[in-house]
């Protein structure tokens, strides 16, 4: 095994997606890639950043991730104990930009390296197949090629692109399967699709592997624009906290366009390794309804659920929620603290739609969810009224919240677990779980969690006005 | 006019039922004729009561509730502005013991007075034509029939019994319309349902019009043990506050069974007037379905609901919850804050079977909702942890809860709206809006609502254990 540590692959996992289909659990404040989904107890991104661990295989992942998204990626990391490098996204600009971010990253450490590209929310069934995959496609990636992984099709897909394979790649990388591509063939019909696996076609995974050099030179040739914007944005990047924020000015530059537009469909190095472990790229509701572990009547269902006379459906019912169906097949019943989706399986994809038409109407649940994960921990808003709210505040231990005041609302905090620090105005007190304080409209105030444990307390907002936009900064440790 | 007077009918509306086929909207805690479904403002109990309040046509009406639903029925009577006796059954006898009582309630006043029985839950589209209805149906009762409502069926409905009719009565009760019953009818299936329509059938409403001693006379005869229990009931019946409490003991002996197998079936005294007026039971959600407002794609909608690519449907959600549907026809949703409920409009029947599977697993869902009533007002969980719990509580002015203390828990209330009255122990305080309160473990505690608006609290409970069961009532205004 000596020659895998002088070829270790750089893995670069992209987040970036924002899952709007998988609405109401997916939101853009907490895209799918972060909720255990396909299992119960990791996200597909944590289970992602768990595949490429092996350090006989792998270097040290690296995460592009959307700004919004850069404390949810941290926190995922240290549950599953895992460390990676961090790169911010500015802006969304599409997978060509992040490719070849991806691609200088790597090449900063070595200019040859090989580049491993993974999205964040694919479903792999089968670990040891997808590690013997990226082996045998290290040959045809070192010898030049930009390799992507085909799968070889189990059904007719409509939702996935395809790749016609050709002849087998010339010396090492041919004997370990890697073959040509012909064509990339966008999403078919369904008559198209059994076409195109009649003829030997393969499912277009998205995983890249390349050598840094080879996809900056092919940005060079095919999309010189997004090559010089990454490079500045890499360049003129700057360390905030764990994280290194790409420069947002050059990095808006890049056309968004996407890596097989800009690069794969137009390069004469691409090849594809057949492969067939079990995958999914979990695209909707209906998607996941194939992956989950179903009983005898094909329901797949996570949470507190109650069928009745109901076959063939996904019902995932959240936190406290009792779900239920009754005299019905193969429908998607999804219901969180906040908003409920009933769908079937086969017209799930539509949900982008409707959740489209609920931002364009401005309802706060298209794209928030009621849980709002902060560098610090999160809240959730438990109770509102008039001139009232409620939240459920959890700090994580050692964390502290920016010091603040309200024009428009006092609050009485009631702490319910661990012992929280307290500064309002000139005095600092700790308040113990069953004690509260009680912080006047005005006061300037900073809660922190000193201890070992969580801290959880229940804020009681009265005022004229109880909206988030009423907080004043005076002090941040994260920089906001 | 003056001849109506004289012969007042007294209503008696029968609220006895839970409606577990509306589920989870209608619970046993809260059953559907106290919930605004047909109408957004009011519940349909108050829609019946409000249904017989002309003075010259009505006396004061009676109603006949169970223990557990008495707060309910007195707010919704004060909230309508409207008054009636409230008799408590003690236990659920069916229907012949609850109309012994009612003839017996009306005899007590007048022994031939005329006795209209009215289930609160019925939908009523045309209120003129419902007291035409019953104008014309006096003649018939004071002659000494007991006369039912027949609807002239609008579908070949399996869901109600049908009445055939017979000759019409003789004298003044014939010509307005009362015919004699040739036979009840059970609940049909679709072709039958048919062919009795075209033989002239009517359904079944269970509305009944009779003089007081005609029904006893009847009970009599054809069952003795009712007309025992129920006068045994009734003349032990003792004042309970504004209630009247029938004793208990003497009220279980009545046989469970229905006014229509104890007596209309048997006796020679029973008369149908035939009507037409728009009405339903609303038996099930696909009933409330079709006597709702739609919009042009046919869905009904209450509450925050978007919905795309979805036509013929029910969607009902309550609160803040937002409810969406994306691609199905002919269903039913509805969603609280606890439970959601999806199936179709035809197979809603099926929701009493689920519910009964709930209830035998022991889901607190299946018949508590978590909004609870309570005579003082109300209370319901907003969140809930391993050691604390948070309630909104909501006290109406000039009530008070029970003195009481808690061995597990100690509690934190914050006032944000109102002003509340605070024994702790010895000593008495006001608490005011944005102010708060610490209830040490085992302290004997009461809480008042002195003012003129409602009093809203935020209750923070933390202990080792917060449930219910943990209140040590020293003294109760409501005799709980």
């Amino acid at each position: 095994m000596s020659g895998e540590t002088t070829d270790l692959i750089h893995p670069v996992i992209l987040c970036g997606g924002s899952g709007t289909r998988l609405w109401p659990a997916s939101r853009e404040s907490f895209p799918k890639q972060f909720i255990p989904l396909a299992e119960a107890h990791r996200s597909s991104f944590q289970a992602t950043a768990a595949r490429v661990t092996d350090t006989g295989l792998f270097a040290r992942p690296a995460i592009l991730t959307a700004n919004d998204a850069r404390f949810i990626v941290a926190e995922q990391l240290a549950q599953a104990r895992l460390s990676a490098d961090i790169l911010l996204e500015p802006s969304r600009q599409d997978s060509a930009a992040a490719v070849t971010v991806a691609a200088l990253h790597a090449a900063a450490q070595k200019p040859d390296a090989l580049v491993l590209i993974l999205a964040a929310d694919h479903l792999v069934g089968d670990d040891a197949a997808f590690l013997t995959a990226l082996r045998n496609c290290r040959p045809g990636a070192k010898a030049g090629h930009i390799m992507t992984l085909g799968l070889v099709p189990t059904s007719p897909a409509t939702a996935y692109g395809y790749i016609q394979p050709g002849e087998a790649l010339p010396g090492e990388a041919g004997q370990a399967g890697a073959r040509v591509v012909q064509r990339f063939l966008e999403k078919p019909d369904a008559a198209r699709a059994a076409g195109l696996i009649s003829e030997g076609a393969l499912w277009n995974s998205g995983y890249f592997m390349f050598r840094a050099d080879v996809m900056l030179d092919e940005m060079r040739t095919h999309a010189p624009q997004v090559l010089e914007a990454a490079q500045a944005a890499y360049e003129a990047a700057a360390r905030d906290l764990d994280f290194l924020r790409l420069d947002a000015e050059a990095f808006a530059r890049a056309p968004k366009t996407s890596v097989d537009y800009a690069v794969m469909e137009r390069t004469s190095r691409a090849a594809v390794l057949p492969v067939s472990f079990p995958w999914s790229d979990i695209g909707t509701w209906g998607a996941l309804w194939e992956v989950s572990p179903q009983d005898a009547d094909g329901n797949a269902t996570r949470g507190r659920v109650a069928l009745h006379g109901t076959r063939n459906s996904l019902v995932h019912s959240e936190g406290e929620l009792l779900t239920t169906v009754v005299g019905l097949d193969d429908v998607v019943v999804v219901a969180t603290s906040d908003a409920v989706l009933v769908t079937s399986r086969e017209r799930g994809g539509e949900v982008k739609t409707l959740v489209e038409g609920l931002r364009a109407k401005g309802e706060p649940e298209a794209d928030a969810h009621r849980l709002m994960y902060r560098p610090w921990g999160n809240y959730q808003r438990i109770d509102i009224g008039a001139r009232f709210q409620v939240k459920r505040i959890t700090v994580k231990p050692g964390a502290r919240l920016s010091l603040q005041k309200h024009y428009h609302r006092a609050e009485h905090w009631v702490v319910v677990r661990g012992t929280a620090e307290v500064t309002v105005d000139d005095a600092v007190s700790l308040v113990h779980e069953n004690e509260a304080i009680y912080l006047p409209i005005g006061c300037v105030h900073r809660l922190t969690n000193p201890g070992k444990i969580p801290l959880e307390l229940i804020e009681v907002q009265v005022g004229s006005y109880t909206g988030e936009d009423d907080i004043i900064r005076i002090e941040d440790v994260y920089g906001r």
